[in-house]
């Protein structure tokens, strides 16, 4: 198991940027295009939890675009062998003072491409040592 | 890619039933010994986000054993080829009425067994389409 080889890393790296900079712009379509079109993908978000790809995709076309607007930190991605990979950040919003979002995404190489399998979203309260 | 092969789902359905028993038992030797040593292993907690393993056993080391107990649903193992998995749950407490926890757990097969990689953890209210 190989982890972190910089070709696999700089692709995972690529496609974790393309769905930042959809989220942000919510970009419906490329959201939709980096989830893995499959039942079994699963996206716990930071107030639902979507199960299979349906429902990940109706809560995308029903989301409000106003604030998702966001900074990141501490981003961590490492790829384990060439097909996969876990992509992390911490992520503030100018309307949630003192909370922190995270965000973790599981991507897994397919012929189609590298998609997410698994997201999960929360917020919660700057823990303490950070504040 | 092959999606949900028989033994390897088999084997990390083992080792995260494992892991649910040694959380609610507070086994922390058990728990130490499924998260991988290496420095990029990463748990977003309920209330912490812990970065690298050393911060992970001393945040387990440190952890009131009281309260632990719960009960899963939902609970939804998936594996990607031969040496990766994600292991997701509901999960309920009696002490957080209304509430729903969201565990969700990145598996990798190292030569040393499965471990996991990374982990998200969260409690959000009970979405109302399900109250």
């Amino acid at each position: 198991m190989q982890v972190d080889l910089p070709e696999v890393l700089a692709e995972v790296t690529a496609q974790f940027e393309r769905y930042e900079k959809a989220l942000v712009s919510n970009d419906v379509a490329v959201l939709d295009e980096l989830f893995r079109n499959d039942p079994r993908t699963l996206r716990y978000g930071g107030g639902e939890n979507l199960y299979g790809y349906q429902e990940i995709m109706a809560f995308r076309a029903g989301r409000s675009p106003i604030g998702l607007g966001r900074r990141t930190e501490r981003t961590l991605i490492t790829t384990y062998g060439r097909d996969m990979a876990v992509a992390s950040t911490l992520f503030y919003r100018d309307a949630m003072p003192g909370k922190v979002g995270r965000q973790m995404q599981t991507w897994v190489r397919f012929p189609e491409g590298w998609k997410i399998v698994a997201a999960h979203v929360s917020v919660i309260n700057e823990p303490q040592d950070k504040a």
